[in-house]
């Protein structure tokens, strides 16, 4: 494709996406179609020739588009919230469109200076100190694992250049929530500490960690001769947005020299909220917290950012240094190569840099708030339902809620929670999630898509209460 | 922004990357900036008001162009090439601009579907057997500690659910070629190997892993105790291109029953020219192959290609099935959260899809097949010209030269080479890699950016002939 060719496709490709986002709501929010659907529209091999893009758009329309559930909807209530502003989107077509790479400094400066410069930004924005320093990751659960092995690596004293984890004599133990996101497991186990090294610590009736059962467990693996390695406590946990205690938790980390990751992945976008800082009082005691921005912030998907107190130590850890990447300027920047795992860098900056500086801090704030506002009225609505409940807090914009007819439980409420959600998406008038809490299913209501204002939440709501009817 | 302002907007920036690729040439290939220069140019604060597009537009021309060494140029020899075809950026546009994310196959159908399809495709191109299965993984840094981590767990049948790395009683070791990347290495530090256990095997006159020292290597371990597990061959080396021979080594990776991962993150893409396939002669010996689709083959970054022979075995290293991912057909459909790290998804397939589709299979062959005459045409002329040498075959398009005036040995031959390569660097007209080989400085020549024809290659004999005059 000619740059002249882009040229004319980018144009359409631009139209088709802003009439995508403009008339969005009139597609089922979830798709609708069974597995396996795609696969067999298309044909079995690559083309030979190229063929016109016309023939390419076509295929979007007819074959993807019924196969998409749509996040970007305003009735989409799903999961957590996966906002991609149109302006970090403008952000994100540039960087693709430069087509640069950061694999050192030198490979394009002006991609590792406004990665830092940004990151410094939003660390302002988030109210962390200037300890901190940041990168951006892909995901959360990327971000978990490197913190993961940094505790590791800071328990052992770097044992990775010596006999590695398999040199160690005391096992190390990690301490999470019951509640924390699966990823925070699946980081422990890659990162290689072993699933029985790695504790539950029990919750509260709010789903929060509880200190003083964090505090025996240490004790308990102290007394066995274990090696305590690691705390993940959580702000907004998953399925009901609890929070951690960060500065009880902390404390106990830093007496017991633990490492304390946070992972706020969905709440600390609320963190630019000074009202909502609150929620992790004690932030500065721990040692590294990832933060989702292609959450509720809205940055496009993907950009989780890891902000660390100890830069020198990731690099101690994450650093490789081959000739071909070395430069003369070295001792003077950042190369980001040694913040992470992967080496090769898009230049993805620029998606937040566009965002923040095209809506500004107070529009971002407006919208969050918009959007906390919309949550509270429907938990109250909820509340004051006959039948419904709320089984959960609701400090921010996710709500845990069941239908609970008179004499339904057990089995039966189950099934009719299932049945009714399941019924509700498949109408693809509304998209929620149902999940398990306490060995119960309830359905959660994630309010936050970008389009989503007071007059959709009020037709969820209507919806909710007709659907549960059959 | 509104869906009508990213209209306009997008409009906008269509025309500014449509003019970037066009005009290209006219800019200086490597950055021309001293460390700091756009951290200090830029404010100390997000703006609170959203600020107009125009002013970020200006900036963008004005402090970050300036900035950035540009990849996507005629006169880019530097690194790897890491093509970003027009057609797969579209593709990528389009990803971004729906926000959709693949958490799971319900969360949008049609981007799980794309992505085995797509891979489905590319494996026949590579000349890949039916045996394997793929999946998009961020870098080849990730797809290697994926890999790593798979090897691992093969190893100890499963260690993770048990006491993990930290119950082995035999140490594992890891092979890998002297001249592996950079990432293999950090890849079985971050598993939690440790570097006691990586064996450095040596190498042929061609740099390719010697199949005698592997096989010696893994009789030594044996003989102390030690379990050997892995060996990690590279077609493509990073320094010279090297091919390890996969079909001895494979030999030996089953006799001993040691995982085997291939990486071809740079010569995998070669792999769609029938006349280049002897170079992975014995692939289906192995267990992992990673390919950089957005490397030479023009995939915009990232899209780092990861196929396994035992997707079973992937899955149950890298599952995790929280109760609010799961649906109805789980059964039916593959969830791709389960074939790597991260958890959330874009819709990756997409750029894939769009540049297969818009350029067809033999576009693609041609556009190699011309960087590889054009790598061997300046072999050629190097080879012929008194004072230089070519210190590496050149199996595929990447050049390892040096000028050497009579005399110029040791150090005053590695400052003359690195003097020269910083000069030509500088001057902007062309972007070398200096690195080291045996210890001595040499200038690596990587041909393939999508608009080097052979007049760029010309161009750049006659300036190498000029630059290192002095
Ligand atoms: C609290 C929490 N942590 C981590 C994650 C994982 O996010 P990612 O997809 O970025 O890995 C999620 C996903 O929703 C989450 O809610
Ligand atoms: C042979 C080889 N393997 C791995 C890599 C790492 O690539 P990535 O940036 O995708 O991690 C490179 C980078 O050039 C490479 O040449």
């Amino acid at each position: 494709m000619t740059p002249e060719q882009f040229r004319q496709h980018g144009h359409q490709l631009i139209d088709l996406i802003a009439d995508y986002r403009q008339n969005i709501a009139q597609r089922p929010v979830m798709a609708q179609v069974e597995p396996g659907y795609l696969k067999a529209a298309l044909p079995g091999a690559a083309p030979q020739q190229g063929e016109p893009f016309e023939a390419i758009l076509q295929d979007v329309d007819q074959l993807l588009m019924p196969g998409l559930s749509h996040w970007q909807h305003p009735d989409f209530y799903g999961y957590f919230p996966s906002n991609g502003t149109l302006s970090s989107v403008l952000g994100d077509f540039l960087s693709t469109g430069l087509g640069v790479l950061g694999l050192s400094w030198q490979s394009s400066p002006a991609l590792s200076e406004l990665e830092e410069t940004t990151l410094d930004w939003l660390r302002q924005l988030l109210g962390l100190s200037a300890q901190w320093s940041g990168v951006m990751q892909d995901t959360a659960s990327s971000s978990t694992l490197v913190a993961l092995i940094c505790a590791r690596e800071r328990a052992t004293d770097y044992a990775l250049v010596r006999g590695g984890l398999q040199s160690q004599a005391k096992p190390l133990i990690v301490y999470v929530s019951a509640h924390a996101h699966s990823s925070v497991d699946k980081a422990a186990l890659l990162a290689g500490f072993g699933r029985d090294n790695i504790r539950l610590i029990a919750t509260d009736e709010q789903f929060a960690m509880r200190p003083d059962a964090l505090r025996e467990a240490i004790a308990q693996d102290l007394a066995v001769g274990n090696q305590p390695c690691a705390v993940v406590a959580t702000t907004g946990t998953t399925a009901t947005t609890a929070l951690d205690p960060l500065r009880p938790v902390g404390e106990i980390a830093q007496a017991y020299q633990l490492w304390l990751h946070v992972d706020s992945a969905m709440a600390g976008s609320a963190m630019i909220l000074p009202e909502c800082r609150w929620m992790w009082d004690g932030i500065e005691l721990a040692d590294s917290v990832v933060v989702n921005a292609h959450k509720w912030l809205g940055v496009a998907f993907d950009c989780s950012i890891y902000y660390v107190r100890d830069p020198q130590h990731l690099i101690r850890v994450m650093s490789t240094n081959p000739s071909y990447l070395q430069s003369a300027v070295d001792g003077e920047v950042k190369n980001l190569r040694d913040w992470g795992i992967p080496l090769g860098r898009r230049f993805r900056a620029l998606k937040l840099w566009f965002m923040l500086r095209c809506e500004g801090v107070e529009a971002l704030q407006q919208r969050l708030r918009r959007d906390l506002d919309n949550a509270h009225w429907l938990a109250e609505q909820v509340q004051a339902a006959a039948d419904w409940e709320l089984l959960a807090p609701v400090p921010l914009q996710t709500l845990c809620i069941r239908h609970r007819p008179a004499g339904l439980a057990g089995a039966q409420l189950d099934a009719h929670t299932r049945s009714w959600a399941d019924r509700l998406n498949a109408s693809g008038d509304a998209y929620v999630t149902p999940a398990t809490l306490q060995g119960e299913w309830m359905v959660r209501v994630s309010v936050g898509a970008l389009p989503t204002e007071r007059e959709h939440v009020q037709r969820l709501w209507e919806r909710l209460q007709g659907v549960v009817l059959g």
